[in-house]
């Protein structure tokens, strides 16, 4: 297998996450997304949507989106529950970590980061808003005392969720704030071969905003 | 089973059509999120996140998100294919959905009819922005020639992406004006059973802007 992936995304620190925690191995191709390599016609039959992380398998065949590459390796691991609710909720997470997570911290981290926040001061305040939003969301999911997000076993969603909630306080939205969360991420962390190697954005993007 | 409905969520469309056309019978309990009905300790319980739709187990067990809730009832019909590679790509276009779709169309479109686009113009035209990429990106993945998004089979991850995209002319990103993605707007709404009930947004969302 071949991961088309970027040290910087935490979109694909997910699947780094995982590819390790299961011992899977996998080359990696590093695609410098801020500079378009990931919007062209090659990259594009890959993904339509033109965005890493990708999964080339080695028939050829490709999967984009994190959440469809970590269902996809998880599948028959003790890391995506075979019992339909329960494979439900780690779902539901999943779909829950795109719409109110990603799209809001990610999207306004990078605003930040190129200094665009200046710039779209109105946008990066609406997705700052939605942030903590989508924290108090987390927490009231832990507030139970479950161990992992769902339930008491370690599973993608947890892995999901990590990638862009560990760093909200870069955007003034500090998961760690939040008793549970803050727990959670800790104990995230502390799982079986557990690497976060997510690095800083590259002097490109945070040198020359665009 | 039951299912916290609301009529004018596109979110709830997913959920309402897919069990039309598996011929599910579910109880509907309609929730007036516009009022904050879904942001109570009692739908808390049922959903973390405090929105609709919501489906309830004979059980009393609940699945939130409208992904998750498709491919709970899916799990096991022609409409989520078995086969891994071809399920990863369902799962790619419904994570799709919830992070470029949704988050923009859905986001964009219910600002308008609030009238909060002019009070937050920018944000505004940030979503609209990137619902013009998310259909350019729909009419990539669909300029094969296929029939339907994840191939030639129609599946949830049609359901999914449709809800959204079909009204993306109300915030100026007409679907339609891409070949593609009007030809595959028509074929889903010729599948068996299909009904769009959509709803306008009621008269206390239109007539004061909140």
């Amino acid at each position: 297998m071949k991961l088309y992936d970027q040290p910087a995304s935490g979109n694909c620190l997910k699947a780094r996450i995982l590819l390790r925690q299961l011992g899977l191995d996998c080359e990696t191709v590093v695609m410098d997304l801020f500079r378009g390599e990931t919007r062209t016609p090659e990259h594009f039959a890959r993904h339509p949507d033109g965005r890493v992380p990708v999964l080339e398998l080695d028939d050829g065949r490709t999967i984009p989106e994190s959440g469809a590459i970590l269902l996809y390796l998880a599948e028959g691991t003790p890391l995506l529950p075979a019992d339909r609710v329960a494979r439900a909720h780690v779902h539901a997470w999943m779909f829950f970590e795109q719409n109110q997570i990603e799209a809001t911290i990610a999207s306004a981290r990078f605003l930040a980061a190129a200094g665009r926040d200046r710039e779209q001061p109105e946008a990066f305040a609406d997705k700052v808003t939605r942030a903590h939003a989508a924290l108090a969301t987390l927490e009231r999911g832990l507030a139970d005392g479950r161990r992992f997000l769902a339930g008491d076993v370690y599973t993608v969603a947890d892995i999901a969720v990590y990638a862009y909630a560990h760093v909200g306080a870069d955007i003034g939205a500090d998961p760690r704030a939040h008793e549970h969360v803050g727990a959670w991420l800790h104990r995230v962390e502390g799982t079986d071969g557990f690497v976060n190697d997510l690095a800083p954005f590259p002097d490109h993007v945070t040198a020359r905003p665009i």
